[in-house]
């Protein structure tokens, strides 16, 4: 890895994060449980969420928008918190922002590989929205990793709205699990990588349905730890703002939205258990004009 | 109501119709169904679905781009099939294109009156997405037909979903149906709307719940009656075009996406049991670009 970017004027700069809408805020949780002296910047696309169901070509274009905005607040890194934007369009983002990047597929993949290396054959589920599991991009992850596991990956197009319906205790929640999970629960995998951002609010719910003995991983709290080991090599690692620990979504972090800030907001408390004290709707559309703004 | 464009060019004219997706196709069957001569472009905008969830600003943005997508196409009439778009945003479809615009909420709305209007207290439930339960849309345009019946009105956010899965036959979503539906039940209706265009699918099982008593109503067969009757008002209706009846589908209908074709011929298949003969993804972002185009 190269570094670029490190110094001293980026260390007081805040971390990105961009997801398709509110799921991210799953990995916001887990970036600022793991780094509480890092201040964030949270991009929602509610505008144009969801992304698991769209082209990569379309994809590619909201990830870009959503990066050069973020680029031009100014970060010293930036986390693609959607696992579908992460599987899509990560080198593309990379082409065309000068900074940093970091998704969530690869750290998701490579935990799952740490957690069952001691294994003579593995076993790796996956799970994921359909643009994810087409994508293949975490079945090749891991096979980057190691080749030794064997992995089976299921899409389970409910979980999404079921979480942000917060159905967490439903039974039809746990039956329908029942059906998404089968293909996984018959492959009686050692680890499952929950490859979605919604899917760790129905941690309890997957976890009963695949049994205690499977060990889940959310890909958001894996790229927490990765970023926290990035800043830690490169330096950028920020010193403490404030004594004492800090609240989610606290003045310090600052939350965007493209639409329905309230919506946005209502979920965010069922997600974190608190509003954002800074939340604002902006435009992201037109690459050519922020690309004009903060070139090259 | 005013005479606008009805001549003889516009007769051969394809009708417009525009959905936030797939959901529509429900209401392009019911016209297709009671108006056999008829030809149709039909644009679904699968880049920003769903719409339900979004603001009005948004929707309006949204609905105006599509709107001038099909006026630049050509149609000698234009019919709002999504329910949320119909609600927020008809008035400045209205004020931005110069074709003749249906949306389906009036439609439904007075459809409702007609079959309660002999009771002394006639009850009108409505079930919709979030954002057209929020916009009251059909509570006032059954008001305005007739200050006589009781309303309630439920939003149902997993039948889009559910629809869309083809989980018609689970137990699940019938159990997610007596869920959504129980402030409905309890309240007696005599007639239900169908406030959504994806809810005819689940047409069935919402019967079986709320019981065979219940009057459903389908905005989208009750917006093709209407229609029927506007064009043979203006004189606007084809001649019969080919011998015979016509099939859904065929390729006398054109089929426009904005996003992720393949998805939308998947589902197309399992709505209306074929695929669109022709179907193309295209753009209609920047209402801008498109006025300078056809002006003014």
């Amino acid at each position: 890895m190269t570094i670029k970017g490190s110094n001293a004027s980026a260390l007081g700069l805040p971390i990105g994060i961009f997801d398709s809408g509110v799921g991210g805020l799953t990995v916001y949780r887990a970036l600022h449980d793991r780094l509480p002296d890092e201040r964030f910047v949270y991009l929602g696309d509610t505008a144009r969420v969801p992304y698991g169901t769209k082209s990569l070509d379309t994809v590619e274009r909201y990830a870009i928008e959503n990066s050069l905005f973020l680029a031009s607040v100014g970060i010293k890194l930036l986390v693609v918190a959607c696992n579908t934007a992460s599987a899509l369009a990560l080198p593309k983002i990379r082409a065309r922002t000068g900074i940093d990047v970091v998704g969530v597929i690869g750290p998701g993949a490579r935990k799952a590989v740490e957690l069952t290396k001691h294994l003579a054959e593995p076993r790796i589920g996956v799970i994921a929205t359909e643009a994810t599991v087409a994508s293949n991009a975490y079945s090749e992850s891991i096979k980057r990793a190691s080749e030794k596991p064997q992995i089976v990956q299921a899409a389970c197009p409910l979980f999404v709205p079921l979480a942000e319906e917060n159905w967490l205790h439903e039974p039809e929640t746990f039956s329908i699990a029942a059906k998404h999970l089968k293909k996984v629960i018959e492959f009686r995998p050692h680890a499952l990588v929950l490859g979605c951002t919604h899917y760790p609010i129905l941690r309890d719910v997957i976890q009963q349905t695949v049994g205690d003995g499977v060990k889940l991983i959310d890909s958001g709290e894996a790229t927490a730890e990765e970023v926290a080991a990035l800043l830690r090599d490169r330096g950028l690692e920020s010193e403490a703002m404030i004594a004492g620990p800090r609240s989610l979504c606290d003045d310090l972090d600052h939350f965007y939205v493209t639409d329905a800030a309230e919506r946005f907001a209502r979920v965010a408390e069922r997600f974190l258990g608190a509003q954002p004290s800074r939340l604002e709707a902006i435009e992201v559309y037109g690459i050519d004009q922020l690309t004009r703004e903060i070139g090259p």
